[in-house]
């Protein structure tokens, strides 16, 4: 080790849900954490993409916003005072003969670490752009104009006509939760069935009932109308050809994220589909010490919710204990929970 | 089916934090669920034992006492409506031909359920008595009197000099939690070291280092003083038989639950030590339509915590939509968390 390295017990890839919950459950495990983020603040997706969007199940919170999620999770995890790294990525990442691991960052920050746990979401995301052609010149025109990704405050679309475009859980949930804000809301998807959640679909369609939301199936996004170069109009065909015109101030687009695990498509892993292979009984990602949790960790009948990341974290916070400990008494580990007395059996 | 029957999506048994849980995720997926508890209210042991306990591990909660972790999952599955038939116990489940269960309780309340959900925590519960001579004399005086197995409210402790025996997580969270309401608190252990979380431990040695608790190892205990019938001391042994009479007003002991899965081990499951194997890949427990989550349910690298009960009541709910809608378009259920724009991917 080098004077410059720090040394680490848990260096934590991934400032996101599953990255900070680690970061706790290693803490209450009395191991000192390090989080590297590629992004400029933690949260991942939820504080960059979308802090304002309501969030129904973390068990608990019948409703929280993803931003607060992300506060309630800094402050529990800052009991144990864990350091964050933040806009650099983890490039290298060595194993050493001690068992220990050799970290470096883009900006050169090196440590020196008992146990690596990688809960990098997707990797570094962007989204998917719908292919209308000259799209690009209605992008970045700001919250609210245009075309947009994500929804960062939904007053951004006080009184707009929004058309909204895409058939998963974020154009029904927007959809649901911009239905009292926007002055129209018309979801275009280019089939009649949603993939969403059951429920959310049902509330959705309660709004259409209402009037609230307008839903327009099968139909794909056709071109868009400006004037000035300001929206006018989306254009959606049906599988006919059948082209008919939305009126729209924005376009919310969404198609997914176009998902970059970048350099940990380098680390010798087993990688399955941009996402890592993992023993669900340990959550250990094939290399001794190195671990997954949360949306990139795969496995037999993985759920990816926010919810199983919280799980696969404190797995990954238990197996990195064991790791780094691996003679010691093994009580606490499988200890009944923190809440049940005689958890001592 | 007769017309007593309840028809039910899915029957889930035991009202705890993971019944809750399983319940709202089945609301989630459009199920409708019954909740059946031995207990007369929600929340098993989190409410009938401890509702003040302080919880650290909530994934999203800094801290939260148990009642109201229990109300905040009550209410979080009250928006799909589940129907609760408590003081009863299931006491018999017969599959039927066409894949559903036949579910009668003590109560004779009868369901026909297109899946089950065992959730039953450690089955009946009762604590472990300590072997002390005539201790039955100072059980049942009431909170914060005689020898208490449990805390239910940290006033009737107040002003109390109280000796805690027990070396896990209950006994250690409990010197901590009543540090600031006790006259006294001191901790017998038969080891040095206790089994419990190690920053819990940590703590308790802080407030041992400043005088408010007293941590007395290893010592174990040996007989109980009294003036009329009230506890004065409770006197301790060391290995060598040397004994310490510490002053009390209350004996709070630790020891484990006595778990009694009661009419589960008749259900032909794989039962180990008092749990149901399962696959973790879905939670099935062995039989087509059934599924267990939470501390009754084990696999390997199990974690016993609340809130991977949390992840495998999801699991179940899953699970449980697919075994009662075999040939759906499966999109929904692996889509990516309802908070990720793109979920349909």
């Amino acid at each position: 080790m080098t004077n410059s390295q720090i040394k680490a017990d848990v260096v934590i890839i991934g400032a996101g849900p599953a990255g900070l919950f680690a970061a706790f459950q290693a803490g209450m495990l009395d191991l000192k954490c390090h989080l590297v983020d590629a992004l400029d603040s933690i949260g991942g997706q939820l504080s960059a993409l979308y802090p304002e969007k309501p969030i129904y199940d973390i068990p608990g919170y019948p409703e929280i916003l993803a931003g607060e999620l992300i506060s309630m999770l800094e402050a529990q995890a800052q009991s144990f005072g864990p350091t964050y790294h933040l806009g650099q990525q983890v490039e290298k990442l060595t194993p050493l003969s001690s068992g220990r691991w050799d970290i470096t960052t883009s900006k050169g920050t090196r440590f020196d670490a008992g146990a690596v746990i990688i809960a990098a979401g997707v990797g570094a995301f962007g989204p998917n752009r719908p292919p209308l052609e000259g799209i690009e010149q209605f992008e970045g025109k700001g919250p609210g104009l245009g075309v947009n990704y994500l929804v960062k405050k939904r007053e951004d679309f006080r009184d707009k006509r929004v058309v909204i475009a895409g058939g998963g859980d974020s154009a029904v949930d927007w959809a649901v939760a911009l239905a009292d804000v926007a002055k129209s809301i018309n979801v275009v998807h280019r089939r009649a069935k949603f993939r969403a959640q059951p429920e959310s679909v049902k509330k959705m369609e309660e709004l259409a009932k209402s009037g609230k939301v307008e839903i327009t199936v099968p139909f794909q996004l056709d071109s868009i109308k400006s004037e000035n170069g300001v929206i006018s109009h989306v254009c959606v065909a049906d599988l006919d050809g059948n082209v008919r015109e939305l009126e729209a101030d924005v376009l919310l687009a969404f198609f997914g994220l176009k998902q970059n695990i970048g350099p940990i498509a380098d680390w010798q892993l087993k990688i399955e589909n941009n996402h890592i292979a993992v023993d669900p009984a340990t959550m250990n990602a094939g290399r001794d010490g190195l671990f997954a949790a949360g949306d990139i960790a795969t496995y037999p009948g993985k759920l990816k919710l926010i919810l199983t990341g919280f799980g696969e974290a404190a797995r990954a916070a238990y197996s990195a204990r064991e790791h780094i400990y691996p003679n010691e008494d093994r009580h606490f580990e499988y200890s009944t929970s923190r809440g049940v007395p005689g958890g001592a059996k």
